[in-house]
């Protein structure tokens, strides 16, 4: 489609990340669909020792994600903390693929991003914000990092999308009606069980990732699939994301501080399960334990994704 | 006691604002309990331009917080943000009040803490995490700020002591039984509803506050009352904070900014009620709506705070 060669081979790794992650509904399944500038260019707008803007040019968000959270950890190298607003972007994949990126420098790493209106705050119904998730990557020493990955909803929309598929009943506090239709929940689901926490982690998401860039927000956030159309009066361009590179050793001595990392999560794996559980899990687990299984014995693929790739391949000429 | 004048005005301040705000649990309700350092030498023990290590030398809370936030704000007018993490500190008031104390700068802010262990992850019946709170306030220009301020339990530990206190019944999901003992649930209450993200984000803030500072953290972190002995073979120091700042500017003109969150707040007002409901609120709306209430009308005190009032100024030979 014109991308570059390195831009085509980042994009794909972040969306083979999430297949091999087990988050099915965030990897190769998304290959159709992108409304996006083959040939962006990305660049800093704004910055501050420890911050900048970045402005993705309508770029794969696959692409655009990678470069700012690169310019994170850049400048929390040089000034101990690097954070990183984007406007002007597209759906980026997996957040905890960005946040993970910090890893490797013995940094934490953080990554959120807004998305197109499907959750209704508490007392509303109206869809206003993204599943907006939020991801957060700590190294340990002897033990795997900690990752989280969350979308600040009830249930991420993947999960229902694959029991909309199965035509299976929608538990109830996931969404407004029994159907499984109207909006997607806050975590906590309703008033009483905190669904305004959920509500304002999304806003914040929302905040951090458009309002300080000047990407759209709220219910003006472009929709994914590209045959939806554009909302009116957008108050910003494009998908607005967020990212974070703290240096550990800005703290304290980054094998001190993995060490003590250690000693949380193998405290945590003891913790007295509860009856009918086998133990706690720390976050990154589920997916780490299903990367090793999928990096032996492949990533199944569903039938619609399967043909949608074949589709694709013959629109663009490309042998399968 | 022995703390300064300067340090008792401060901790005034902030369990007044707790008060005033509608945070009862955490205004002088907890006047008496605290343990704690009278004369602290609160010190910064390692910076790097954007973050620093602050130990608060067992500390008032109170008193630390602010002093680390200030750091914080201080940091982000020098090179854009600020990040510090809190040591061998204590209960430090509401979140909030550190939080907002970025707003006059036109920054962002955020504060954080961890506490002892009330809470089990998901899957577990051990408390290991604390209510551990986040806050978040972004300034805007005509609108009142946003401020979210919010335990990472279903509910805050402080409206399960109200309803114990009238003996009246624990809704469903904030506990682990229906008798309202055992361990607090983390936000989403149980699987199919999220608590493992609940469980995730009181993590983080564990680990922001504490294994990046050198303080105590999960089920080790010191209890709050000065009755309850100390767990064994801690960690780290005390209890641990975290707190950021962000220029505004640092992403894009602040004016601008502050426009865009005046719009972003109208619009999410104006979001379709729900049946039965009147409006969306805006974090921070309650109890900014209560505090304009209290400042007027005054503070209600419960007989049983009263009575802990005075004997604690008759004990200290304070006349009331």
């Amino acid at each position: 489609m014109g991308c570059s060669g390195e831009h085509a081979t980042t994009a794909t790794r972040v969306l083979l990340s999430a297949d091999a992650r087990g988050i099915d509904s965030h990897g190769i399944a998304r290959l159709s669909g992108y409304r996006v500038n083959a040939t962006p260019a990305i660049k800093i707008v704004h910055e501050t020792p420890s911050t900048a803007v970045v402005d993705g040019d309508a770029g794969l968000g696959l692409v655009v994600a990678p470069y700012a959270m690169q310019v994170a950890i850049d400048k929390a190298g040089n000034v101990g903390t690097g954070w990183v607003s984007v406007r002007n972007s597209n759906h980026f994949g997996i957040a905890g693929y960005h946040a993970m990126m910090a890893l490797q420098h013995d940094m934490i790493g953080m990554a959120m991003t807004n998305a197109s209106a499907l959750v209704a705050p508490t007392f509303s119904i109206e869809k206003m914000l993204g599943t907006n998730p939020i991801a957060v990557a700590v190294p340990a020493k002897e033990q795997p990092a900690f990752v989280a990955d969350m979308a600040t909803t009830t249930a991420a929309n993947g999960k229902l999308e694959i029991l909309q598929r199965k035509q299976a009943d929608t538990p109830l506090g996931w969404v407004q009606d029994k159907e499984g239709n109207g909006a997607l929940l806050p975590l906590g689901s309703d008033r009483e069980h905190g669904s305004h926490k959920g509500y304002a982690l999304g806003s914040i998401v929302d905040i951090f990732s458009a309002v300080l860039s000047g990407a759209s927000y709220g219910p003006w956030v472009p929709p994914f699939p590209a045959y939806v159309p554009m909302p009116e009066n957008m108050p910003g361009q494009g998908l607005g994301h967020f990212f974070g590179a703290m240096r550990i050793d800005a703290f304290r001595p980054a094998d001190e501080f993995k060490q003590h990392m250690d000693n949380w999560i193998r405290r945590f794996r003891e913790a007295a399960p509860a009856p009918g559980h086998e133990k706690v899990l720390i976050p990154g687990d589920p997916e780490r334990e299903t990367e090793a299984i999928r990096m032996k014995e492949g990533i199944p693929l569903i039938d619609a994704v399967v043909t949608d790739i074949i589709a694709v391949g013959e629109k663009l000429g490309v042998k399968l």
